[in-house]
C-alpha cells in the first residue's frame, strides 16, 4: 500500500473516482486550494467533467485505465463507496488512497458495518444476518413485529430495502432481492434523524461539524436543518461517536455517520458513509471550511480547516422535475445545480441553502 | 448590439474573457449554478483553464476566434476592462455582452471616468488632463504641492502612476510615460480607503455588499476588513454612490467603486472597476451569494442573490513568494490559491479569508 510521504503541494493532482455531484463539488473545493483534479467516471457525461481539465471515462474495474489514472494522481479519493475491492487494491498499490481499502470494505457491507459498530460499544438497531428464507423467518421472530430487510451490499437512497411486518413479508422481501445476502433490522421508533459529518486528518486530527437534523421523503434526503433539536450534550455525544468510528478505522477524510435519535434521547448508529455526504452540503455556505474542502485537505495531507458554523442554515434538495423551477429557486437562497442534463424522477438535480443569523 | 431575450438556462454557457484568478473564480461560481463556461485567454497557461471543460487560447484582438467564441456562448463577460474597443464591439454584435461596451469604454480611460463621475455630482480628487510637458507644469501649479500623475489607460496595481511633488517631477513622470496621455490628480489626505462592491441586474435590480476597508502596500491590495470604520450613514452613502454610477451606466453585472474617505468624512470616488474586484473576495465565505455568483447571475439575466453578510471577515492577499508558506497559511483560514505555477514578485498567488462572529 502506498503511503503519503508529504502533503500534496499546490499544483498537485487529486484523483477523484466518481464524477457525480459529490465529485463535482470535491473538484471545485480542490481548485480553491490550488490543487488540480482528475475525475474518473464510467460514463462520459459526468457532472464533474465540466469543472476540471483532466478526466478519464472508463469502467470502474478497468485495471489498465485505473493504473493510468494512478500515474497522473498524487492522491486518490472516492465520491462513493462501492468500487470493487480489487479495483481499490489495484489503485492503493500505486498511489496514496484515502479513505483506505479497509474503511471502504467495512462500509460496503451492512453486516460487517453493523458488527463493527456494535463491537465499538455503540448502539444500533437490532440486526440479524439473513442468507436463507428460514433465517429470514427466524430473524423476524426476534423483532417486536416490525423490521426492514436490507441487502448487505450496494444499497442507496432506499434501493435494496423493504419494510416488513410479518415473517411471510420478510421471506417475500428476501426472495425479491433474489436471495442476495441481507440483514433484517428492527424498526426504530425514532424521534428524529441526525448525522455527523466529521473529518480525520492524515495526522489523526479530528474535526466535526454541528450535526444537522435530516428529513427524508421516499428514502431520499429532503432537508437538513442546523442547528438540530439535539441538546448540547447530545451534540457532544454524536461527535464522539463519529470520532470513535473514525479512529477505529484509522480513517483519513470526511465521513458521515447517520444516527437515529430514540424517543429516550439515545443515539443509534444507522449507517456510515465513508465520504462527503448530502446532509453536509450546507457547510459550503455556513462554515469557513466546507465538508468538500475538509475532505480534500485530509486526503492531500493538509491541516484540517475550521469546521465551526457561523450561521443557522437549512439545506433542501432539488429532486427530479423540481429543477425546472430554477429561476424561482434562485430567488430563495444559494442555488446549486449539478449540471445534469436529464431530470429523471428521484434524481438529485441540485440543492438550495438558506442562511440566517446564528441563534 | 445583441440583447438578452431570456435568462441563460442551467446548462447554458457563459463566456469569460480573461483566464486569471477572477475568471477562475467566476467560472467556479457559474458551475455552482449549473452553468457551463468557456474561458478565452491570450496565453495557454491560464489559471481558469483548470476549472472548465471549454477554453480558447488566442489573442484578444483575433476577430475570427472571438466570433467562434461568441458562437458557443449564450452570454459573455470579462474579468478585466482593457479589451480593445473594436474587439468588444465585435463580440457585442454576435452575443449578449455584460457589462456593455459603453461601461467598459468609460472605465478604460481615467479622464473619461473622472469626468463622468464629476458630472454625476460625485466627489473626486481634483484632476487635470495632461497631454504635454507644458500642461503637466500648468496642472501641477493648480495643486496644493502634491499629486499623482497617471496614464489615462491600461494602469493597474500601481503600474503607470507616479507620485510627484514639483512641476519638474511632473514633467519627468510624463516623459517617463513616453508622453502617453495622462491625468494629474491632486493628492488626497484620506483617513482610509474603502470600496463598494455592488451588482445591478438585467432588470435594474441593485444589491451592494458592505464596504470593506482596504489597505494597500506597494500599490497592491494587502488586506480588506469588514466591517470598515465607516458609520452606518457613510455605508449608506457609499452604496448610494455605487448605485448612482451603476444606474447612469445602465450597468449589468458587478462593479467596484474605490473610495477615499477624507479626514472630514467625505467620500471621494477614486476608481471604478467594471468587474468583480479583489476587495470583494471575502464575499465567498461571508455572504450567501458571493460577488462572483452575483456577477454571473446578473450577466445570465438571473435574479440577483442575497448580498447580506453573516460574519465579520478579514481577507489578505498572498503575494509572490508568500505562497510558499501555503501549509502554514492553510491553518489560519480559508485558503484560496489560484493555480499559478510561477510566484513572481508582486504577483497575486492567492488569498486567505478569516471569519469571526458578526459584531
Amino acid at each position: 500500500m502506498k503511503k503519503l510521504d508529504h502533503p500534496v503541494p499546490p499544483g498537485g493532482t487529486i484523483g477523484i473516482v466518481g464524477g457525480g455531484q459529490l465529485g463535482r463539488m470535491l473538484a471545485m473545493a480542490a481548485a480553491r486550494l490550488g490543487l488540480q483534479t482528475c475525475i474518473y467516471n464510467d460514463t462520459p457525461d459526468a457532472p464533474a467533467f465540466q469543472v476540471t481539465e483532466q478526466a478519464m471515462d472508463a469502467p470502474y474495474d478497468d485495471l489498465d485505465m485505473l493504473a493510468s489514472f494512478a500515474e497522473v494522481c498524487d492522491a486518490v479519493t472516492f465520491e462513493f463507496e462501492n468500487l470493487p475491492a480489487h479495483a481499490i487494491a489495484h489503485l492503493a498499490e500505486r498511489v496514496w488512497v484515502a479513505p483506505g481499502a479497509h474503511a471502504l470494505a467495512m462500509t460496503q457491507d451492512r453486516l460487517t458495518e453493523k458488527t463493527f459498530v456494535e463491537k465499538l460499544g455503540l448502539k444500533t438497531a437490532p440486526f440479524f444476518d439473513v442468507t436463507s428464507a428460514d433465517q429470514a423467518r427466524a430473524a423476524f421472530a426476534k423483532l417486536n413485529g416490525r423490521g426492514i430487510l436490507k441487502t448487505r451490499r450496494f444499497g442507496y437512497d432506499g434501493k435494496g430495502q423493504t419494510k416488513v411486518a410479518s415473517a411471510d413479508e420478510t421471506v417475500k422481501a428476501f426472495e425479491s432481492f433474489k436471495g442476495a445476502p441481507s440483514i433484517l433490522e428492527g424498526f426504530v421508533d425514532f424521534s428524529c434523524e441526525v448525522s455527523v459529518i466529521a473529518a480525520r486528518g492524515h495526522d489523526g486530527a479530528f474535526a466535526a461539524y454541528d450535526p444537522p437534523e435530516n428529513v427524508h421523503e421516499n428514502h431520499i434526503l429532503r432537508r437538513s436543518t442546523v442547528p438540530s433539536r439535539l441538546s448540547a450534550a447530545q451534540v457532544d455525544d454524536a461527535k464522539a461517536i463519529a470520532r470513535k468510528i473514525a479512529d477505529a478505522l484509522d480513517y483519513v477524510g470526511v465521513l458521515a455517520v447517520e444516527l437515529f435519535v430514540g424517543q429516550d434521547g439515545s443515539l443509534l448508529v444507522n449507517e456510515i458513509a465513508p465520504r462527503v455526504h448530502n446532509s453536509g452540503h450546507w457547510t459550503i455556505e455556513a462554515c469557513q471550511c466546507s465538508q468538500f474542502e475538509q475532505h480534500i485537505r485530509a486526503v492531500a495531507g493538509w491541516p484540517l480547516g475550521d469546521a465551526s458554523r457561523h450561521a443557522d442554515v437549512v439545506m433542501e434538495n432539488i429532486i427530479g422535475a423540481e429543477a425546472d423551477a430554477w429561476e424561482a429557486l434562485a430567488k430563495t437562497g444559494a442555488l446549486h445545480l449539478y449540471g445534469k442534463a436529464q431530470a429523471r424522477p428521484g434524481r438529485k438535480m441540485g440543492h438550495v441553502t438558506r442562511l440566517k443569523d446564528k441563534s
